[in-house]
């Protein structure tokens, strides 16, 4: 049986500070957990009712299961829906700035809060083969239970680092990396030359991207618009621009 | 001061039982309720804070507005933070089906049941001048809370008719309108030929595309994956993937 302490430590991994301080998080449901058993992430503890590992036990080695009854795995889960499995994993360690190479696309974004918007632009940034997301100290964390549920996995296999963005872009522009950003007065993506990738910023959801960060773009792009000014949205949410910029540096490429 | 019963009916309006009722549905926000002052929507009554109505006079005309305090705007509100004005709007009728014209492209919902992805993809759909949208009654109702939130002012400008979705596409299609679907195995959708529009569906969150509304697509589609399949997301969520589709088929137009 699961202890009172047990119970408590996972539950308290919903929250940013716990999940520093224990260096792990939470993932849960069986899409994401079998995403996370694929992936190179290091578990430390999945707990699953009994039907759950009998009809997946070929899919884990190595890995410390422990079974619970229904009753327990309630109340591990954070999930309003009924579910069967519970994994804690350890939050993976970047020792070493991320290295930018000419030629390849990255995504950085400057304080997208949402944990929605973050989980589905991590897929979006996978989908693509972008493999390293930078992201201001103020975006949403990316080890949030919301976040984790929005990337489908994708979380598992996505680099993100957390920094100082206006200097980290900065000194990428002075390493003659091209750092992309959307404004609606910027160049069309249409003709733009973006062929050989760069770092594309992507901006808060009410305020797009800050005065900070603005100064150290190179390339001001844009996304046309199909409607004309009086019946047209304000703009796009991020990740659907997200979506359609990382669609138009693939395309370019190919 | 308003009457409990007052309060009581417009919290009701979050369920779609009494939305139906009453014919009338909720927005709220500054951001949503100026958007809805611009548009063709017929406001049955606004609810705001003095400060509101002070700073705002001169957006609204022949509009009854009731002005309310700090306690009763946030009994009426459903948001979590705080808001200064609540609408309550008359939801719009069509009586007759919408037509379909070659030429002209339009969306068509197959089971998005997620009230944030229907709020994104009317947003999209407005960004790219897509008026129309068909939605399988199995679909998140657009006038629900969440819904109206996420599509930022989309909702009022955009018309979704709720139907038999196989049978309206199957009839489009005898029509000689091109139907989309996105598959897996459909055709590079950067080298079909898409210039002339059609009707896009999308298909449900988890599921993908119906059986029955499958067999009334004309031509299949896909969106290119930048990533090899050992590490790919299973797909894009419903939401990017409309993003990308509908920024290629207006590409392909200019």
């Amino acid at each position: 049986m699961l202890s009172k302490n047990r119970i408590k430590q996972i539950n308290s991994l919903q929250i940013k500070k716990y999940r520093q301080e224990s260096g792990t998080f939470v993932a849960e449901g069986t899409k994401v957990v079998l995403e996370l058993l694929r992936s190179d992430m290091r578990i430390k503890e999945i707990f699953a009712v009994p039907e759950w590992i009998l009809s997946n036990a070929e899919k884990f080695s190595n890995t410390i299961i422990t079974a619970v009854n229904a009753v327990e795995i309630r109340k591990l889960s954070a999930m309003t829906t009924a579910c069967s499995v519970v994994a804690e994993v350890y939050m993976p360690k970047h020792p070493n700035k991320p290295e930018f190479k000419k030629g390849v696309t990255y995504l950085a974004l400057d304080g997208v809060r949402d944990p929605g918007n973050l989980g589905t632009i991590l897929r979006i940034a996978n989908w693509y083969g972008i493999n390293t997301v930078l992201a201001s100290n103020d975006s949403a964390d990316m080890f949030n239970p919301k976040v984790i549920q929005a990337a489908m996995g994708s979380a598992f296999r996505i680099r993100v680092d957390y920094c100082n963005l206006p200097e980290t872009l900065l000194e990428a522009r002075n390493n003659g990396i091209d750092v992309f950003g959307t404004f609606m007065d910027g160049e069309n993506i249409y003709n733009a030359e973006i062929s050989h990738g760069g770092i594309i910023v992507m901006g808060n959801e009410g305020h797009g991207i800050s005065d900070e960060v603005s100064s150290a773009i190179s390339r001001r792009i844009a996304i046309p618009c199909g409607c004309d000014s009086a019946t047209a949205p304000e703009s796009l949410n991020v990740s659907s621009a997200t979506a359609i910029i990382c669609n138009e540096f693939y395309r370019a490429k190919k």
